[in-house]
Parts: C-alpha cells; structure tokens; sequence
C-alpha cells in the first residue's frame, strides 16, 4: 500500500520531503501559508494532484489566522494568500483548481460566521484529499483495462503515490494490476533533471514488489527498436480542451518515440488537470526552473559552473500523438478536441465520486 | 585551439584523464599496455578515432617489451596484446580498425629484426596520431559547408578534439565555423549516464569562446518544437555498410526527434568508423555497462541502491533518419547502401591524408 504523501491528523498537516527519498522518508510539518509555498515551490512536494492538496491545506493554514471582522475583509486577505500560494509554480492546473475550489467555498458561505467559514475550509482541504485517493482509484480501476498480463510499461517521471494524496495517477492502473495478479514490468524513466523516476518511481515500485528497471530518459528509443516496450503510462500537469498535455519535460519526447514505433502512449490524469479555459497547447505556461538543476546533482557540480543552461520544467505534447487519456470517468479516446470537451460538464459533478465513495 | 587528448613525447605516452574535467585537466602517463587496457575500459580516454590512437600506443607499449627470438614468436604475443586491448571495449570500430593497422604494419616487414619492427611500430602509432589530425581538421572543413551563419546546432555526448587525439569529429564543423567568423549556437545534451556533453562538450566549446547552452537529454524535443534548432551534428562509433550508424545512447532518440520535426541530422565520422564487414547495425556488437553509472553520479546513489538497471552505452541510428554523412573524403549523402561501400576503395588510400598534410 503506498505511503501517505499529505496527511492531516492532530489539527496539523504533515508531508513527505520528497528530496529525501530514496534515502529517507521523511515527514515534516507544515504550520502556515509560508511555509506550504516553500514546499510546493522547492519540490519537497510535486506531482500535479499532490500539490493541489498542498495548496487547499496552505489555504486553510493561512486563512486559519485571518482576523477579520466581517466576510469582506476576510474574502480579500484569502485572495492575497490565493495570489500567494498560486505564484508557486505556474505550470500544474490541479493547484489552480484547488485554490479555486477553496475560495467558491468561502464564497458561497459568505452570510456565516468567520469561524465557521474557517471549519468549511478546512472540511474542503480533507475533502479534495479523500477525493484524489478515490478519483485515483478509479483511473487505476479504468486504466488497468489497457494492461495485458505480461506488460511491459515505460513511464516518465513520477506520477505514483508520491504525486497525488496516495494512490497515484499512471501508477494506478500499475498498483492494479499487480493487485489483480498480473505479471507486469515496469521501466522507468530516470527523469532528469530531478530525477524523479529513479528516486521516487523506482523507490515506490519497490516497496509495492513491482519488477522494474531504470534507465536513463535517452534509452528508449533503443529499448522500443527492440521490442521490449508494450506500452507508455505517464501521468499529466495540465490538459487543454483539444486534449494537448504538458506533463514533465521529456514527455513529448517519449511520445514522438512511441509513435514512431507504434506504440501506445497513454496519459493518466484526473478531471482537475484539465484546463477548459485553454484551446490547445500552446496556451500553457511552462516553468523554468533554476539551472543548477542541470549543473549540479547532489550538490556536485557535474558540467562548468558558468555554463549557460536551458532548463524547462514541463515540455507539450500534441493531442495527436496521445493515444488515450485515463481518467477517473473512463477512457477518453480521439478526437480529443471533441471527447475532453465533453468532460467539462462531469466535473461539476465530480463530488458525486467522493460520495459514491463513502 | 583544442587540447591534445594524447601525445607522446621524451618517449612516453601520456592522456588526459577525461574523468576529471571539467573539474580539471590532468595528464596521466601510460607506461605499459595494461595501463592502457585500463584507461580505455574506465573512460579515462574515450571516442571512437581517440580510442583508436590510444590502442594503437597500447599495442607499441605492450610489443615494446617482448623478448622473442624470431618473428613468429613475436607475432604470437604481438596478437595475444592486440586481443587484450582490443577486449578494452567492444563498440567503437576504430579500436580494432588501428590494433590490425599496427598488427598488418609487423607482418608486412616480418624479415626485419625484432629491434626494428618495434621502431616501426611507434612510427605506425605516430602516424595514426597525425592522421587523426589531419583526417579531423578535414572533416571541418567539409563539415563546414553544412554551417549557415546563425545557425543553432545541438549536438549530443563528446565528438569533440577530447574524442579524438585533438580537433574532433562532430565538433571540427563548428571549430571550422567559428575560425571563418560564423555567428553559431550550439545546443549540448548533456549525455547521461556518462554525462560527456556537460563535462567535456561544454567545457571545450567554452573554452574555444562558442557560445553554448546546456540541456539535459530529454529537452530537444522541446527545442525543436520551438524552432530553436536548426541542425544535429553527431560523432559515431561504428557506421555499417548500409550507412546504420552506431553512436552513444540518445542518438537514436534524437533521430527520430529530428526527422518528426524536419530538422537534418548529420553524422561526422572518418573512414576508420566504417566496418566495412557488417551489412547493417543489427551486426553492431552494444557494450552494456556497469548499472553504477545510472544509479550513481559523482558517487552519490541517486536511486535505491538495489534498483534494477539497463545501462546499453551506445545505439543504433538506422540509415533512413540520416541526412548525411561527413567524412574527410567528402559528405555522403542517401542512398547510403550505395554511397558508403563506395568508401571502400578509398580507405586503402587513407595515408595519403598524412602525405598530403607534410
């Protein structure tokens, strides 16, 4: 069962620092809207769903100490922490949508009392984390329809446990599999420059009894001409309406290469990655991040110290080259600019699978 | 002007050992062919036409000391030496391409006293020393013709002057380039797991003052989606008959990558790559290396320790997603199958290279 990678008990939200692993799992505490922006912000937690949660909770964290007297006052300090948390990373829709989810909240609550408002809140961060184990159930539910006993599946990055509240988005459907006895191999994508597949994927995978091996993100294409690939699972950071997908830089390279020898490629992601206020792609803000990511690993500089860097975070893959997204409501198929639109209506109700849940 | 890789001089051999750069840049001196043996098999030296000038001085090293009483039992340890090194690494042809040249240059004077067949077999080693530099500062110049003024190349893993005994293979196009005043930009993957493109390829373009930016390998597709590239230039370890060229891990990858996107893809190479003896790449032998190489950079573990790894050094890169092939004697273009056998008669006229350089 994987770990937890957010929790609340004890009036307190803790998280794994993910920088640790695979050395260490570690839990910290996170006591304000500060200290959530340094942890989404420095990658102690990652992953699009995982640091939706971790922004609900910022919320709650900074609105917890508002004093104000009435809704207006306390309505405008919660936009500025909102401002706040958002400015974190640009890239993921799930964070967005989440801070977006608490602020409707406090709107529609507005005629209550101040105390009360914070208690609902609050019950909408635990909401939103109980949601992604359930919504993440489901794609695995869903997206272990694609896997046949004997799979052998290539992913990129880390959407596992460690990305999401626990249950992961293209681990999922792996987690299933295995649980329904299916011999499966998965190879992962050691991720640079973060190297989220070898320190986290590959650590998660292990722990599960999953057979896997890692390799570096330049050998697929070696591995595919050698038909060692059945399959491509990644996960996603922000869907566009015509079904493009930015998901870790490296992704629309794997794509390419799966088309290109004719396999599968398959995005696993919930509703809340989807972004319907964007056409296509090309409207996705992508991060960069600081280029001693690239220089430097474990602190060692591993290139000149003064070399010029070029260091996305994300990369856009085009909807065509995607063979099917897995979501929590079933399996989307092309054309993606007909079927992702038709998902924008289900999300509304997309309480129904916390309820269902219970 | 680059660095010599290798020298020989007061009668001794010494290299860089490439493991310290860009950290710093040491001189190791070579005394015997064990030595030798282990500076090829450690990547102390490494590249293809390099490996081949270092085996040929191992081959001296180790025939220099033979105590033999007739030819025949000195051409008897002379191949048991030559099946050493050659046992250093099994991909790049260029190993085995100067190992014969020294071996052919002993049995063509087998009447000569044992005394002057070593004199000649350091004055063969020099000559392939001196013909690299020759061989390389052609491949410039021809590769230069491929080279508009701004033009944005990426190029992946070390064909550079620390690839060979001093001016490069991939890299001379651009050295060439730059010495005719062109505006260039070159794009360096950083080559995991060896990482050669952020030690070496960045440190030698920094030092010759071209302008260079560092990506990790999983980038290009990005770039290329952007229009930031407008060309590929990489080295080879092995080129087989039908054009199907052999090249570190991530070549492939970026092939297809740059086909998907139109951009040409030019390998630079000389004839001393060609294995004229196998129809096509599938008869490529692939070195796989220790799994250590992923798991750990700078000797931190950046994965489970137990992790499973698949750690294939090099690639094949099929004749069709190749542009052209840039060698001293000119640049081959498609139908590879045709233009490259037509090397063949060429190659026995490869001294006239040096003759014409004196």
């Amino acid at each position: 069962m994987p770990v937890e990678t957010i929790k609340y008990s004890n009036n307190k939200v803790s998280l794994i620092d993910q920088r640790y692993l695979p050395g260490k799992l570690k839990y910290i505490s996170i006591s304000d809207e500060k200290e959530m922006f340094d942890a989404i912000k420095k990658m102690k937690i990652r992953g699009a769903p995982a640091i939706g949660v971790a922004g609900a909770f910022g919320m709650y964290l900074g609105i917890k100490k508002i004093k104000a007297k009435n809704f207006g006052m306390f309505y405008r300090k919660l936009k500025q922490i909102e401002k706040y948390i958002a400015s974190s990373r640009p890239t993921a829709r799930n964070l967005f949508w989440a801070l977006e989810r608490i602020r409707k909240i406090a709107l529609r609550n507005k005629t209550k009392p101040i105390c009360s408002l914070k208690e609902l809140v609050l019950e909408e961060s635990l909401n939103i984390l109980k949601e992604d184990n359930i919504i993440c159930k489901k794609i695995g539910q869903h997206g272990n329809r694609l896997i046949r006993n004997n799979d052998r599946i290539l992913t990129h990055c880390n959407a596992g446990g460690l990305a999401t509240a626990r249950f992961g988005t293209a681990l999922s459907p792996i987690f299933t599999a295995k649980k329904m006895a299916k011999n499966i191999h998965v190879y992962v994508d050691e991720t640079r420059p973060v190297l989220q597949g070898a320190r986290l994927t590959a650590w998660e995978l292990l722990k599960e009894g999953i057979k896997n091996t890692l390799i570096c993100d330049n050998m697929s294409g070696m591995l595919m001409s050698k038909g060692m690939i059945d399959k491509i699972i990644v996960g996603a950071d922000r869907i566009a309406l015509n079904g493009d997908v930015a998901n870790k830089i490296g992704t629309y390279n794997l794509a390419i290469i799966a088309r290109f020898h004719g396999i599968p490629f398959y995005v696993a992601a919930p509703l809340s990655t989807f972004d319907f206020s964007i056409k296509t792609g090309k409207g996705i803000v992508i991060e960069e991040r600081n280029p001693d990511e690239v220089r430097r690993i474990s602190g060692t500089y591993i290139a000149p110290k003064k070399v010029k860097v070029y260091n996305p975070s994300f990369d856009v893959t085009p909807n065509r080259l995607v063979t099917a997204i897995i979501t929590e409501k079933g399996i989307l198929r092309p054309p993606f600019n007909k079927t992702v639109p038709s998902l924008r209506d289900l999300r509304s109700s997309a309480k129904l699978a916390l309820s269902a849940g219970r």
